[in-house]
């Protein structure tokens, strides 16, 4: 195998495939991206057991050249090694020459001998079949995923719960994510006459594919066969292994309605939340509490905390809007500073049943997204 | 003690003094912020064993008011929260009030109540009596703390390497550190008759105060008197504690002559170097090997080194001027490769004696700084 190539290009490929290297691997051959020379294209994959990625960079483009090969074929490169030192090259352009399994990559006066390991070692791709596809705009598909999948659970025991569920009928696709605290709903319009159910995807693969996807508004091809999640955009293929087991059916847990209902502005809240979670901190615990008040016949809300190291924080915050009864509730603060955070309109709505029930907290006016937080059962 | 200070003067002060709070000491007072109000300024004091540092607002400036003081008085208040909640506060204008050993901050709707120390306890300022002052620009004194700070031992069985030596005779001031492996040598001219010597100042307080500093060629007066330095500049006085023992005389190991001098593009060699350390470094021992080579009548370098898992790296650099013997050395990469970091001229000079004899590195054509790396004494 022989090639020479853009080395931003290569870099680049090599960037985009690097988030399927697990450091801690045990097993060599994954610790390495495969780098295989066809007569027009040079492409990259990496793996670990989840996830694997490959970039294809055609050689051919619109604006030019980005190389040629001379001699097809395919190695096994160290990654962390690869990763690192392409971006340092000194020229632009790098040649890549193989013999058996020794590498070498010249740029400039520059000269890098690599020991490879072998191809044929390297886990095959999976394979599927032609399946329906779906498609959705590469920033909707982020939205989707920086919405909910902060709230995936990180406990190993119930490994459904680490995954986030995609789910699509009536033309509307939701995610959902749930680690028994909490839960992260997100849900876009989209057309398609397919219906998905209990597809379970790792909540850290999608948080890499987000950081790998482009942040505009390029499609993006979901295909589901088989054990396997496949997103292909760009020259990139990404796939992830699907989850298995029953995701739990959240829908009873989500009430509809509301014995207490506030709109606040979404920056008040969320620094006033924040600044009592600075205390709430320092007691381990987060719990922050939540009380309507009623001052001169304007309704209200405060947000308090205390640590009894160092003292309390007091909030008094102005609300839009008040329906309903009169309440004092206490949270895990960080959770709902979580949801606030992938809030992105102005005004918030809270619904509470009681001390004991369900928090809702949505963007005003929408029904896309939804979050719910459980609350602290506390004495006082 | 009760006084109205705009938040962000505040939250700067907080930020300077900050520096000289450690996160692990056992003395509760330490972890505080020490808080007095006079009748036109609010001054803040934090110390650890080695550091302290004082920030004063003044309230009445050029440009307006930026609080004033209803009561005086003084408390100590708990840095990290204080540190974290006060950037965080609503409004521009904040409001502490103190009574007895309870504080409370208010900023708008926003109110926190902190438990505070007795003031009497905080430890008292170094008491500096009126000593000879040198006066020199921030910038300088930044570029003479960054050029040596960083080659300090990091080992505390002898802490005076822990340090950086401070000289000053003929109107050049020098600083010097080395942790017997390397040495960084920086120098600048002054006006001043002032004679100093064997002054050593722990280069982890010098860090410090290099964040602290003002970007600009704003004087900063040092006085040094009894076991401290202090540095004053802008509303800040920085006390450090000088440590104590007898600096090594390094200058006896530095060559003036040499039987190999290279002068070589600063860029080229450090990007060349920074390659070859990418892959010495997976050996843990950072050894890259220089050589120098001659080709078609023109002279040059080679830069190697190798890994048993991963390969090799093997770069040629031509030289800008070459003088001696050929030359084959061994050398701690990421010490060459701090050293030409802090080089800020175009072209470096290397100066030889030999593989088993200190390596010189120093900006070309000039005497103000100076770097030494001893060699590895290797076999091959």
């Amino acid at each position: 195998m022989k090639f020479t190539i853009k080395r931003d290009a290569l870099n680049t490929a090599i960037q985009h495939v690097s988030k399927a290297i697990s450091g801690r691997t045990t097993i060599p051959i994954l610790g390495g991206i495969k780098v295989t020379a066809d007569h027009d294209a040079v492409t990259l994959t990496a793996s670990d057991q989840t996830l694997s990625i490959q970039s294809r960079i055609a050689l051919d483009t619109a604006i030019g050249t980005l190389g040629e090969v001379q001699t097809t074929g395919s190695i096994v490169l160290p990654a962390k090694f690869l990763i690192e030192i392409v971006k340092k090259l000194p020229k632009d352009e790098v040649v890549v020459e193989v013999n058996g399994l020794n590498a070498r990559i010249v740029s400039g006066k520059s000269e890098i001998d690599m020991a490879g390991m072998d191809p044929e070692e390297f886990p095959q791709l999976p394979n599927i079949r032609k399946t329906d596809t779906l498609a959705i705009p590469s920033d909707q598909l982020v939205e989707l995923i920086n919405s909910t999948a902060f709230a995936v659970s990180t406990n190993e025991s119930t490994p459904v719960l680490n995954g986030v569920l995609m789910a699509l009928s009536d033309g509307k696709l939701q995610f959902r994510a749930t680690d028994r605290h909490r839960l992260a709903s997100h849900s876009i319009k989209i057309e398609s006459d397919l219906r998905l159910s209990n597809i379970i995807i790792a909540g850290k693969s999608l948080l890499d594919l987000a950081k790998v996807l482009p942040d505009k508004s390029a499609p993006v091809d979901i295909l589901i066969a088989d054990n396997q999640a496949l997103f292909r955009f760009g020259n990139i293929l990404f796939y992830s292994r699907l989850l298995e087991g029953t995701f739990p059916d959240t829908s009873k847990i989500i009430p509809h309605e509301f014995k207490t209902e506030v709109v606040i502005d979404t920056k008040l809240i969320n620094d006033a939340i924040d600044r009592a979670y600075l205390l709430s901190r320092e007691e381990k615990t987060n719990i922050v509490r939540l009380a309507t008040i009623e001052e001169d016949g304007s309704e209200g809300i405060e947000i308090m905390s205390s640590s009894t190291q160092i003292g309390k924080v007091l909030e008094q915050l102005p609300v839009k809007d008040f329906i309903g009864e009169q309440l004092k509730v206490a949270f895990n603060s960080k959770y709902v500073l979580d949801a606030l955070k992938v809030i992105d309109s102005e005004e918030t709505f809270v619904g509470f049943n009681g001390p004991m029930s369900p928090i809702i907290i949505k963007p005003n006016g929408s029904e896309d997204a939804l979050h719910l937080v459980l609350p602290y059962r506390t004495t006082n």
